[in-house]
């Protein structure tokens, strides 16, 4: 999908939210438990239920591998569910991969190719040639680490290099690197403040923000900040929508979650685009 | 595996060898691609020819991943087969993860339980709760990035903060999370002279070698500079050991090369235990 695209979608959804699914057997609702495929079941029921309200889906490969094979299989029946059903839907592998050259390089071939992802998210720690052949991939996005919503973010993102904190030198450099453009960051909510600070670096840039909601984020504080033009923000939550409920109303509570945020979305979608 | 088995199998085997599993199916002998399952045949045959030679096997998730389904199910044949056959050996799962405490916990999960490996390496940008999880578990341990061996690395490992360079701030911090004794730290072998900065953070830790051979790096030099009383180093190989032939005598040329090298460790650990 190309950033026009994302773009298109938004306006005429009215949302810019991304659902993340952090699919885990404990947390669902006891009676999926039965079915050959629970975890796809789940996911299958959340698409169907909110896939009008968000623009991206983020599957956690994190959840899937915890499973071994039958997490893969879930995952592969997962993004195959949303590709063939909801094609205008961007998907995001939320993997935070990163290694040397040719590493990289089979990353990028088992999310871009073999399982068709439209991004994935990566980690900066080993520096250009650890992101570029991500890059490397035409209408493929690489949503890098700059600044993440955990507590954890402070103890190297933040400290100061050559005059700056670290997560604007990632950002600084990362610009320089062959197809840059096919970058976005992910930046948490949690510090909304920063959206100031990163903007003045990637002012056109899509931003994934996770921590809205039950990390203690405030969507109306990110917007403020983190905006720009196209919007170029991509709102995550994953918890407070896919469990909302863990009866057998899972997925109409979800969807509720969903609206209420993409409601809130909407007004702001219209504003900047007068539409 | 606990750290004092890995440095009797150090002694016993006089080798600190791991040997890197970077299955690409365009660079095995073609007489594999026959076999229902030719990632798992070829690693079979280069770990029964190995085995003795090295103390771990450091399978990179990146390879398996490449194949999906098919790569997952030749990753858990991998890692099966060594742990039944060959309960000794060291296993390092190369998937760099790390992400915020849940999902992280989750690819512990998949690791250390689903999968049964000894280690997995680890990125730390995210700081503490994003590595914390995998250090709680008993007897398992956590290689993190410290100084890698590829060029991305001076993009930001080797910045200066505080007065001192990424890597080595990296370092310290780390020695005050908990359950820190279950870390071990990649250092790459391509910069030897670093080494002894290395030592004088984490004298006591076991690092993980990359480098050696294909790109660059002495044995000598690492040694000289980055051992300690217990060798305190895994040198891995990868490519020069696996892809030292492509023809039917792979496994055996594989032999050859992994020889060479136990051969120069043999003398160093020979001199460092008398033994």
């Amino acid at each position: 999908m190309t950033t026009d695209q994302l773009i298109s979608q938004i306006k005429l959804k009215k949302s810019f939210l991304a659902v993340g699914l952090d699919v885990d057997l404990d947390k669902i609702p006891p009676h999926l438990l039965q079915l050959e495929d629970p975890i796809f079941e789940f996911n299958k029921a959340i698409i169907d239920a909110t896939h009008d309200l968000c623009v991206a889906y983020k599957p956690n490969i994190a959840f899937f591998e915890a499973y071994g094979i039958k997490g893969w299989m879930a995952l592969q029946k997962t993004i195959n569910y949303i590709n063939d059903n909801y094609p205008d839907i961007f998907t995001i592998a939320d993997a935070k991969r990163g290694d040397i050259g040719n590493t990289s390089s089979m990353y990028a071939k088992a999310f871009f190719e073999d399982l068709n992802f439209d991004s994935i998210t990566v980690a900066p720690y080993m520096g250009k040639d650890s992101v570029e052949p991500f890059l490397a991939f035409e209408n493929k996005h690489t949503i890098m680490l700059a600044l993440t919503s955990n507590e954890g973010a402070f103890d190297f993102q933040t400290l100061e290099v050559n005059g700056k904190e670290l997560y604007k030198q990632v950002l600084e450099t990362s610009k320089s690197w062959k197809n840059s453009k096919n970058l976005m960051y992910v930046v948490g909510a949690t510090k909304a403040e920063y959206f100031t600070e990163v903007r003045k670096i990637v002012p056109d840039s899509f931003l994934l923000v996770p921590g809205v909601g039950a990390q203690g984020g405030s969507l109306a504080e990110v917007c403020k900040y983190g905006m720009n033009d196209n919007i170029g923000l991509l709102i995550n939550s994953s918890r407070a929508i896919i469990y909302a409920s863990k009866d057998t109303d899972f997925a109409e509570k979800a969807r509720a979650e969903a609206l209420k945020m993409q409601k809130e979305m909407s007004g702001i979608v219209r504003k900047m685009f007068q539409v």
